[in-house]
C-alpha cells in the first residue's frame, strides 16, 4: 500500500510518462470523465482522466463527491489550465463510498457557521485544508526559530495549584464525583481527598514556571495549551488556546522587543515561502468575502499584501505615554468617534485605539512600552519613575495586541512589595520568589497567542475557525 | 546587554585573543582564582581566570556557588584538561547574589528525591540540564521527522466531552464552585449550568480527533498533553504526560510499523548527534549509579551502547501468538521465575514478559502484532480470524512498551458491532462514526508516550525526573 505518491510531490515533479498510484478523496467528477482528486497534501487537486467508455457504469456511479479512491495510471502533460500534469487512469478502486444524499458537505460554498458545526468534516474543504496546513507551518516555524537560537523547549505543567494569575478565570480540575463532593468536619470541600491533595486548576500561562527554566538554561520557550474560563462569546476568545511563551535570562526590554519582532517576521516569512498556494487561495477567499461588504469597510490591503507589509516595515516603537498623547490629539478622539474616548493617562487601551495607531497613524506594526503599573501584572519590572513598568505589547493590523511581554522584576524586595500591594499570596509562589533569592538576574519574556497569529496569517475573521476543535461557552463538541 | 556570547558557541569556535562577555551562574570557584561558569547552553562549564590580587576582596566573596555573574575578558588557550579555551577576566559583575547558607542546592551530589522536591532549582544541576536539553532535542526531532514527511501537526482538544476511551480515569474539568454544585430538580448535577453545558474531562488521547484530520489531510500527528487520573505511584506513571499520535490515511499495519521504527531511530540518532556531551555525561552518571548495584543487576550495555543498539538492529517482528509460544517455552516460565506465569493464549503481557522478549530472547527491539481483540481497544481493525485485531506494540529494552498502535477499523458495520459489544455509546461518538460513513479508507496510527522515550534516551530510572514539573497522586507543586 505504500507505493502511493502524494499529489503535492507529483505536481512538483512535473514528470510524465511514468505509472503512479494516487489515493485521496473526490472533490468533483465532471462529465463522467474528469475526477478532481485531493489528498490534503496541497490545496491543488489532481486531474484524473477516466476512460468512461471502458469503465463499469456501476463503478462510475460510485465516484461521488467525498468518496475515497485509489487510482493507478500514467502521468501525462495536462492541457487544462493551471496544472502541469494529469493522470490517465487505468485502474480505479473505490476505498470508501460517500452517499451524496447523506453526506453533510456539498460540492458548493457552505457557510463557516455550518462548517463549524461539522468541524469533524471541515478539513475536507479547500478553506480549512489551507488553514490547517498554514497553522502547521506556523507551528513548526516557531520551533525552528527558537531551536536555531539555542532555546530549550520546556513543557510547563497544564494542571497547576496556583491561581495567582488566574484572577478567578481558571477551570477547576478534580477527580471528585461532583454528585458527592467530600467535605471536612467544618463543611468545606475536603481537597485533601482530591487526586492532587489540593485544589487544582488548568494553567492560564506557563510563564512563571518558564522563568524557573530560564534561570538555569538561559533561554527557554513554551508552546502549549492554556485555558480561560471567561464567558466571552466573541470572535477573538477561546476557552482553550495555544500560547508560545519564551523567557530569556540576561535580556532587557529592548532585547525582548527585538526578539519578538524577529520571531513574527520569521514565521510570517516562513509561511509565505512554504504555503504559497494556500495563502494565495486564502487571499482570494478574503477578497471574495469582502466583496459583500460596503466599499469603506473593505481592507485597503489584500491578505498577501498585509503579510508583506509586516515583513517590510520596522515595527514602530514608542511608549504608552507617547501613544496616549497621539490618541488624545487624534481626529477620531476629537470627533468623538471612539466608543471609549481617550482622556487621561493611566487607562488601558481598547482594541479601537490599538488599531488606530497601527492602521491609521503609523501604518505599520507598533511596539508599545512602559505602561502604567496599575494596568499590568505584578511580575513586570518597575521603572524608576515609580509609575510605569517595563511592559511591551505588540499591536498588529486587524488583530490589535498579538504579543504581550515585559522585562521581569528580578529584585526581590520590589517584587514582594508589589505582590503585597496587589494581595498576591507569596507563600503560594515560594518557588517563584526563590529565583529572586538565589542567583537572580535581569530577564524578560513574552507571550504570543498562537491562534491570534494564525488568524492574522490566514486572514480569517473568527478565531473558532483557526483551531481544529474550538472550545467556547456551551461548546466542547468532538 | 545583547553582546553576550553563549558558552556553547564560544567553546565550539575555539577562537582566542578576542574580548568576550559571558553571563551565567557560578558552578564552582576554586582558590579564589578559577570560576566554572555555566549558562545552560551546554553541559560543559567555561573556566574563568580571576586576577585575585587586583580584585576587590568584597567582590571575590560574592562569587559563590549559584550566583549570577557577567564577566568580560580575553579568550585564551586553556591549559586545563578537556577545554580548549578559557577567559581571562578583566571585568566581573555580580548580577544576583546567592547566599550559600540559604541556597537549597549544594555543590555536591544530591539525591534525585531531594531535587524533585526542589524541581524549581534542579535545572541548575548537570544532570537535569542534560535531561532537559535532551528532551528539547527529542521534541524537535519528532517535529522535524514528521514535517519532512509532509505530516500536518494537529492540535487536538485538551478539554473533551467524551469519556469513551477514559474508562473512568479522566479528570473532570468544571467551572462550578465545588462548594455549591448546581442541581436539577431531580437532584442530579446540573451540567447545563457548567461552562460547556455538559460534563467535560481532560483528554486521555487525541487519536479519535486525529483520525478526523487524517481523513482529509492524509497524514497528521498530534504532540500534546494527555491525562490519566490513575492512582499509580510508580516510576512509570504520570497523571500529566505528553503524547505523540500520528494518524495516516491509506496505511496498513505494516506501513504503520515501518513508520514507527523509522521515527524511533530518527529521533535517537538525532539526539546522539546534537547532544553528544549531554549523553556522554548521562552515560557516566548511569555507570556510577549502577556501581551501587550488585553485579548481576547492572545493565549489560552502557547508555550510549543501548542507544546504538536500537539504531543498528532491525526491530524483530512477530505476532502475539508467536510471542506467547516463546514465552510459554521460556526458561523463566518453566522455572516459575515470572511473577505472572504465561499460560494460555489471550492474556495480556506483563512488563516482565515484554522485557524477556527484548532483552533475553531477541536482544533487540520487538514489534508485536495481532493481539487478541479482548485485550485491545474497540477501534482496532478486526482480523479475518475473528479472534485478533491488527494491533501493534513496540517493546524496548528497560522500558517495555514504548509505542502502541494499530490499523483502525474503517468498516462501519464491524466498528458498530464491536462498540455495541463493549457498551461504548455510539451517539457520543457520532462524529467518529461519520468518518466511516463518508469516504472511509484503510488507515492506521500509533501513540508514543514522550516521557517514556525521554526516559529511555536519558537512561533515567524515574519518569518524574524527565518532565519539568511532574504531576502524580497528591502532587501538583510548582
Amino acid at each position: 500500500m505504500s507505493q502511493r505518491i502524494k499529489i503535492k510531490a507529483l505536481l512538483q515533479s512535473g514528470e510524465t510518462g511514468t505509472e503512479v498510484t494516487v489515493k485521496g478523496w473526490v472533490r468533483a467528477f465532471r462529465s463522467n470523465r474528469f475526477i478532481a482528486l485531493n489528498d490534503g497534501s496541497t490545496n491543488g487537486n489532481l486531474q484524473i482522466v477516466v476512460d468512461f467508455e471502458n469503465t463499469d457504469p456501476a463503478l462510475l456511479k460510485r465516484i461521488t463527491f467525498g468518496a475515497a479512491v485509489s487510482i493507478t495510471g500514467k502521468l501525462a502533460p495536462s492541457l487544462g489550465q493551471g496544472q502541469s500534469v494529469e493522470v490517465i487512469a487505468s485502474e480505479i478502486e473505490i476505498l470508501g463510498d460517500c452517499n451524496p444524499d447523506e453526506f453533510p458537505l456539498q460540492p458548493k460554498k457552505q457557510t463557516l457557521e455550518f462548517l463549524r458545526e461539522n468541524a469533524h468534516l471541515r478539513f475536507r474543504t479547500n478553506t480549512f485544508g489551507a488553514i490547517f496546513r498554514v497553522r502547521n507551518t506556523l507551528s513548526f516555524a516557531v520551533h525552528q526559530f527558537f531551536q536555531e537560537k539555542g532555546f530549550v523547549y520546556l513543557h510547563t505543567p497544564v494542571i497547576t495549584q496556583s491561581d495567582a494569575e488566574g484572577a478567578g478565570e481558571a477551570f477547576h480540575v478534580t477527580n471528585f464525583d461532583l454528585n458527592n463532593v467530600p467535605r471536612t468536619d467544618t463543611g468545606e470541600v475536603d481537597y485533601k481527598q482530591d487526586f492532587f491533595g489540593k485544589s487544582t486548576n488548568l494553567t492560564v500561562s506557563g510563564q512563571l514556571e518558564g522563568e524557573l527554566g530560564a534561570m538555569a538554561l538561559s533561554d527557554i520557550y513554551t508552546f502549549g495549551p492554556t485555558f480561560r474560563a471567561e464567558n466571552s462569546n466573541t470572535t477573538r476568545h477561546l476557552a482553550e488556546f495555544w500560547m508560545i511563551e519564551p523567557e530569556m535570562a540576561f535580556y532587557d526590554i529592548h532585547d525582548n522587543a527585538n526578539l519578538a519582532e524577529e520571531l513574527l517576521k520569521y514565521v510570517i516569512s516562513y509561511a509565505l515561502d512554504k504555503n504559497k498556494e494556500d495563502l494565495e487561495f486564502l487571499t482570494q477567499r478574503l477578497l471574495e468575502e469582502e466583496k459583500q461588504k460596503p466599499q469603506n469597510e473593505r481592507s485597503e490591503l489584500s491578505l498577501l499584501d498585509k503579510l508583506q507589509f509586516c515583513l517590510n516595515n520596522d515595527f514602530e516603537r514608542l511608549t504608552y505615554t507617547e501613544a496616549i498623547q497621539i490618541l488624545r490629539d487624534s481626529t477620531p478622539n476629537k470627533k468623538k468617534k471612539f466608543v471609549y474616548p481617550v482622556e487621561g493617562w493611566g487607562t488601558d487601551l481598547q482594541s479601537e485605539h490599538e488599531r488606530y495607531l497601527v492602521e491609521k497613524h503609523f501604518k505599520k506594526p507598533v511596539i508599545l512600552t512602559d505602561y502604567p503599573k496599575e494596568i499590568k501584572s505584578f511580575y513586570m519590572r518597575q521603572n524608576d519613575d515609580g509609575k510605569t513598568v517595563a511592559a511591551m505589547d505588540i499591536l498588529f493590523p486587524g488583530i490589535g495586541e498579538i504579543i504581550g511581554g515585559s522585562q521581569r522584576e528580578e529584585r526581590l524586595d520590589k517584587l514582594e512589595t508589589r505582590m503585597d500591594e496587589l494581595g498576591i499570596p507569596k507563600d503560594e509562589l515560594w518557588w517563584y520568589l526563590d529565583t529572586r533569592r538565589f542567583g537572580a538576574c535581569p530577564h524578560s519574556g513574552f507571550g504570543l497567542g498562537f491562534e491570534r497569529l494564525v488568524l492574522f496569517v490566514t486572514g480569517m475573521g473568527n478565531i473558532r475557525d483557526v483551531i481544529p476543535f474550538p472550545r467556547f461557552p456551551k461548546n466542547a463538541e468532538f
